[in-house]
């Protein structure tokens, strides 16, 4: 499974980014062909060490790193990719990895 | 679910890093109560915006906030959390926070 992991740094106004990331961000990013799960964190992120926790946390996943790479360059990917200049006014790091089970 | 993302940055000796982190890190976290699902990156993070990728990523799920709360405060818990300093030489990233599907 290939995760994409999006850490968006504090905003300067949070209802203002709130409304836009549910309202309109999250219904274009699940069109994205080959989205298998969207999760966010609810309840703000604690840090239990390192840096300051990022406002919000979202993470989508794909089958396979081909499935999320033909997703990210469909007419739909790229629509939400470029989107989170709209909103993400104070950035976000965004992470690409497959992951497995230890 | 309560998950627990650890962003471990790039060691100086990946090498070492891995040794320790799979033989000894990985068995010792497993004992911790609670623990339902444990995975880590497979492969290098990409970054595709923001910030230089870290080195692993591991995410440890749990039930809730509160199993993951006494979880880290078993003695398998604190036994793993004390032992990051062992091998995360670098520093590490540690936050915690519910998920939930949008």
């Amino acid at each position: 499974m290939t995760r994409i992991l999006v850490l968006y740094n504090q905003p300067s106004d949070p209802a203002a980014f709130d409304r836009y990331y549910f309202a309109t961000h999250v219904p274009l990013a699940k069109t994205i062909p080959g989205l298998r799960a969207y999760t966010v964190n609810s309840g703000s992120p604690v840090a239990m060490a390192g840096n300051q926790p990022p406002y919000l946390i979202a993470e989508l996943d794909f089958d396979s790193m081909a499935d999320m790479q033909s997703a990210m360059a469909s007419p739909e990917g790229q629509a939400t990719a470029a989107d989170v200049a709209n909103f993400a006014h104070t950035g976000a790091t965004i992470l690409a990895f497959d992951i497995r089970t230890v």
